[in-house]
């Protein structure tokens, strides 16, 4: 299938959202090589960054949808897009942590890398303007932020499964998957879907072996070799998952 | 039955622990005039304040086991002191809000005083080093503050039916209780108790006719006529809850 680009809908820290010609349910989702953290505080970007991550959060979509995750993406255009279903965001950003680290650690006061006794899933209001404030389950209610318990219950139970699937498909690449954030959205039909992307953008992912970060908090802590640790986890996604590709 | 005040155990910020001579499964609680917030960096105190908040919490707890939350109470003591189950205070503090107001207010951006669809339950982790962080209850569980998922469950179920309980007490003294703060202990015998108080130190208060405040935020945003309201409080519950005394 053709798709063409229409009008821009959205600028995100790391994507852009735009119209698909002619189509009301899809979307067309440019993956930049611009990379931002600390809520846009600190920005960078490297060449190819847009390519890399857009093959990497397919790889993952795809992978996911085999083990009856349903998501938003549809189909791939060029080096840098996807096609992906237009949905409306539900404002919760869902973490799941596996070991401490990062904002987790620093507010109880533990050690980064310490493993936790269960995934912990955190939610977060979407809210830039706000600098996204961490919040539970009943807040996500009382704001109005999700359709009843159900939705809240179901966007977690997912995000647990989304961990399930991912730790053992990192490991097999010899990554440890130590947290991740993803987003939910509701489609045209009103189904709940993986939105978003899983990137190094968006998890942290240790080496196995050599202990390495992988992942973007080597831009957030300027430890250097930001662009090979992501073509590298993409290289070894590509060596394990071609048979879903 | 006579109790001796024996050896210091703990100061707070607004009581003291002590033992009680010869007896090793009960405690001596000396409630204080002082008056602290914002972890204790804003300090101060009204003359009767222990007094007052001694009989506020007696009443509070003798309503609640009428309604068959088990607490902590046993006996007042003097004019400022009772006596309570030794307990293990497990470290999360709960609170409880039907209105937005204060932190909760301020971290979502919306007014003071905007109602809530439903109850909303929070956790803290009580450690003043780190500021009493907000956590959810996965942390709760992973950070080995609780006994499982049943405490867990037990402590936020409890707490809503303290809720339950105080919303209508509180109204037909023309107050409502707009949120508060409880803490739970494990006794000698595992029981999961209520602990520490509930008083106006703990509670938001509204007057239902005024509008007024009748709390400690008199204190911490400096209303004045701190110790008026404490009073007023006092003299409300004891109207109202003469049979339970």
């Amino acid at each position: 299938m053709n798709y063409e680009r229409g009008d821009m809908l959205y600028e995100g820290k790391a994507k852009t959202v735009y119209q698909v010609k002619g189509q009301k349910d899809i979307v067309w989702l440019e993956f930049r090589d611009s990379l931002t953290a600390f809520n846009a505080q600190k920005k960078g970007e490297f060449k190819d960054k847009g390519h890399i991550n857009r093959e990497i959060a397919t790889l993952i979509f795809r992978f996911l949808v085999t083990k009856g995750i349903q998501n938003h993406w549809i189909a791939n255009v060029g080096e840098t897009a996807m096609i992906a279903d237009s949905v409306e965001i539900i404002p919760i950003e869902v973490v799941v942590r596996n070991r401490m680290a990062g904002s987790l650690a620093k507010r109880f006061g533990r050690n980064e890398g310490e493993k936790l006794a269960h995934p912990v899933v955190e939610f977060y209001f979407k809210k830039d303007e706000l600098n996204d404030p961490f919040m539970n389950e009943d807040h996500a209610l009382a704001l109005g932020l999700a359709n009843g318990m159900e939705e809240v219950a179901y966007i977690k139970r997912t995000a647990l499964r989304v961990n399930d699937l991912l730790i053992p498909m990192f490991a097999e690449m010899d990554l440890e998957l130590i947290d991740f954030k993803v987003e939910f959205g509701r489609g045209s039909d009103g189904r709940v879907l993986l939105a978003d992307e899983i990137t190094p953008d968006s998890c942290r992912l240790w080496d196995m072996s050599t202990g390495e970060k992988m992942d973007k908090d080597r831009f957030r802590r300027d430890l250097g070799k930001v662009d090979e640790v992501y073509k590298e986890v993409l290289q070894r996604m590509r060596a394990k998952l071609e048979g879903v590709q």
